[in-house]
């Protein structure tokens, strides 16, 4: 991917002033039909870039020029057409630093303020945008470079949370591993669970890494596609009822948690049916999906606000205080959606991805691997993550990747359940790679996505008992193995203390 | 087998009367020049299958015979070379029921009394018997059978401990099967874990499984194969140090079991050096066990003890409230011992069953492969379980087989941990291919001969995380996973109760 394009998982639109911006300034006063179009360098490349991921917009202070004219000035350089949108301020009658101009365009473009980025060259620009509530960036003696500069800053929340913290390389998965040739023990003797731990310690950033307070989530959506019996014979208010079944403490990932001392939260980022179940947080970015057959479930505002319910809650979870967590999801279609999106991440055959879900006959199953093949054929070739969650994805699926980046920023572990949440990690991982140290595969499900999944994330599972639950349930059921090795790392006595 | 072989599983020693037992009683005063020799039915095969697997020996009450004469009566019938003592009464002076000749028998044989059969016609045996402590079998019109009707009954206090209590065929594990396909969740997506729960239900016999309250055992002994370094670079002092550890709480299985609600005892059934810590529960039956390259470990009779050991932890365990067992083991040397037990009872090549155990060189691999064939050759043919564990067994492999009968015999589920305890449940299987019901395996260890046992046994692992630290470490990880299913059963709700 373009390295311009983290502009793109930021931002829905990226608005730009044009002079000493995209153009050399002319001296004041110089006869329109006299302006010279000299681009600044790096202008050329990043309306390339961008063009086609984000909405382009110009927005110029012009005293002299209609938006016409200065379309057509900007096409005659070569770049106009990449433009959605052209504000010259003299059409309405106001300049910056009113943010009149900026809020119309931003109307024009059907984009929100916190997700658009305006692009300018001095400080009348920077208040502009401050006042129509878009995010700001200076431009310099490149715009590539500048633009760069920003995506690697901390800017808006969700920069901030998908954006994990870089630390160094440490030495603690050493020291754990070194400590636990020590203890009253074979060496090696914990076998795959020992350079598990030593992972833990790595990601919390202590020699002593430690599982409690343990916390999960699980994210509950619907889709659109489950809105008839195509893939499912599930209705989608089965969302909505498990949503508040595990809330109310009976439903099996209710029972998992509580008999392996786990916070258990629900939220809701999308489900078809508002739960009334005060257990049920709603953060409903949209009531369900759109149905991914129509070429969109979402828009790029929908799967960034669902990234951000994900971060929020790991940011809430982290808070208060847990060390370790869990992530799951509810949503009637979902294995539908993370077969597509698996498929796609993971250059893997649509067939070979699909499967039983929560248990289908094969006629069903036949259509599911229809539906799956023509979502991956829709989003062919669309490197953007960002875009392909919007066109095939899930509220909840972006949700877990948003609590998955978030996690990792904020160095805490967490642990995967099924194929869905293995979906949500690949996507999260095609935003940063570095997230993937972070994660933990509670086990391999009985979807034939999950082993190709977690061969393409690189992790091991710990268990392998054909599970395909969902919840969370698996996550849960791992939670007290890493328990028990991470407390013997404090707990047990070295050899040399006994002998 | 041979069916009458149970018989020397339950004694090491059988004495026989010999009027109406072996021969046709002859009249009074018959002249000893007249006696015939009539043998009685069963008694040809009964003599001839113990011979060689238990000692045995004649007391009779004679008024004109010496012991050489009823020697040679015997022998004129084909068996009296099958016995190891012939004691005459009138060489005593004193007549059953005075149970001196009986005990004379016992000190001449060198075998304990409630580890000898006296088989006699009449109450006076019985009288002599009693008074002698030997366990008795009235004979009947077919010696042999008459000797299965006794091993079928409970009897001695390890014929009570191995024997499982028959019960019907039951329809619990149907039962919580369909349960689970009631509750809310898509059917069969607990994976293996659902049949895991349902056969717990029905060794439990109830529709209730629990795992809780859950107790283990570690059962702690050396073995004479390890006085050098030929199998193992670790002194047996080390068995020692480490069963005292466990027992203060600072070994891994200690955390283990803090970390997962399982209750945990130490059992000293045979180390070489004694602890004196008093968390180590000390039933020894000896020191540590004879070197097995000079042709027995153990005696029979001690063997026995090992096994008694073991069944009344599970008794005393399960009295005290236990629902659930785990087991496991310490004992320099006894991935040998196991390889060993395992090749013979699972008719595998021993340099296939022979690994690392807990961390050699190459060449002390090549000594130990050597040491194991040596061994599964010094057995080959052997079919009395007991006997082979005598010769090539360790103590707490024999203590772990017991817990394992008693166990099974109690209705509750033991959890097997690695390749040892693997090797005890093969042995037990030996004894009574039932137990196997009862057992679970909680993982496939590093140790090779471990995926054989477990084949050979027909359990499928929980875990497989190349764990091989024993101790019952891995036993202990797999009760959180089976515990949360089984409060699944009465906490979750059924689909009908929430649709």
């Amino acid at each position: 991917m373009n390295r311009i394009n983290v502009i793109s998982n930021l931002y829905d639109a990226v608005l730009f002033d044009v002079g000493n911006t995209l153009v050399r300034q002319a001296d004041p006063g110089t006869p329109v039909s006299e302006l010279r179009v000299d681009l600044l360098p790096g202008v050329r490349e990043v309306v390339e870039s961008l063009r086609g991921n984000v909405k382009l917009g110009v927005v110029s202070n012009t005293s002299s020029m209609t938006g016409e004219e200065l379309l057509r000035f900007l096409q005659s350089a070569g770049i106009g057409d990449a433009f959605d949108v052209v504000v010259a301020t003299a059409d309405l009658g106001v300049h910056k630093p009113d943010p009149l101009p900026l809020v119309n365009a931003i109307n024009m473009l059907d984009v929100q303020p916190k997700r658009t980025l305006y692009v300018g060259d001095n400080d009348i620009d920077r208040i502009a945008a401050e006042r129509a509530g878009t995010m700001f960036c200076f431009t310099g003696p490149h715009l590539g470079e500048a633009l760069l500069r920003h995506g690697d800053e901390p800017g808006s929340a969700w920069l901030r949370a998908c954006m994990p913290t870089r630390r160094p390389v440490d030495g603690h998965a050493r020291a754990v591993l070194e400590h636990l040739d020590r203890l009253v023990k074979p060496a090696g003797s914990l076998g795959a669970l020992e350079a598990f731990v030593a992972r833990i310690a790595s990601v919390q950033h202590t020699n002593a890494p430690a599982i409690d307070p343990c916390g999960a989530v699980v994210f509950c959506a619907d889709h659109g596609i489950a809105v008839d019996d195509t893939v499912t014979p599930w209705p989608q208010d089965v969302s909505a009822i498990m949503s508040g079944v595990i809330a109310s403490g009976r439903a099996v990932s209710s029972v998992f948690s509580r008999s392996n001392d786990i916070y258990l939260e629900v939220i809701d980022v999308g489900l078809a049916r508002q739960v009334s179940d005060a257990g049920v947080r709603d953060e409903a970015v949209r009531r369900g999906t759109a149905d991914l057959r129509n070429g969109r479930a979402m828009s790029r505002v929908e799967a960034i606000e669902a990234l951000e319910v994900g971060s929020r809650a790991a940011e809430r979870l982290i808070g208060g205080g847990s060390r370790f967590l869990c992530v799951g999801e509810v949503g009637i279609g979902n294995t539908t959606v993370s077969a597509a999106l698996i498929s796609h991440l993971c250059g893997l055959k649509p067939s070979d991805a699909t499967g039983r879900g929560a248990g289908i006959d094969d006629e069903t199953l036949e259509r599911k691997r229809a539906v799956v093949s023509a979502a991956v054929e829709s989003v062919t070739g669309i490197d953007d993550p960002i875009e392909v969650m919007a066109r095939i994805g899930g509220l909840e699926v972006a949700a877990m990747a948003g609590f998955i980046l978030a996690s990792t920023g904020l160095g805490i572990p967490v642990l995967l359940d099924g194929v869905v949440t293995q979906a949500a990690a690949c996507f999260a991982a095609a935003i940063d790679p570095q997230v993937v140290a972070s994660c933990f595969a509670s086990h391999c499900s009985a979807e034939p996505a999950s082993r190709f999944a977690l061969e393409h994330l690189g992790l091991d599972p710990i268990l392998s008992l054909g599970l395909r639950l969902g919840e969370g349930t698996g996550a849960m059921l791992a939670v007290p193995i890493l328990r028990a090795v991470c407390r013997t790392l404090s707990e047990a006595a070295t050899l040399d203390q006994v002998l």
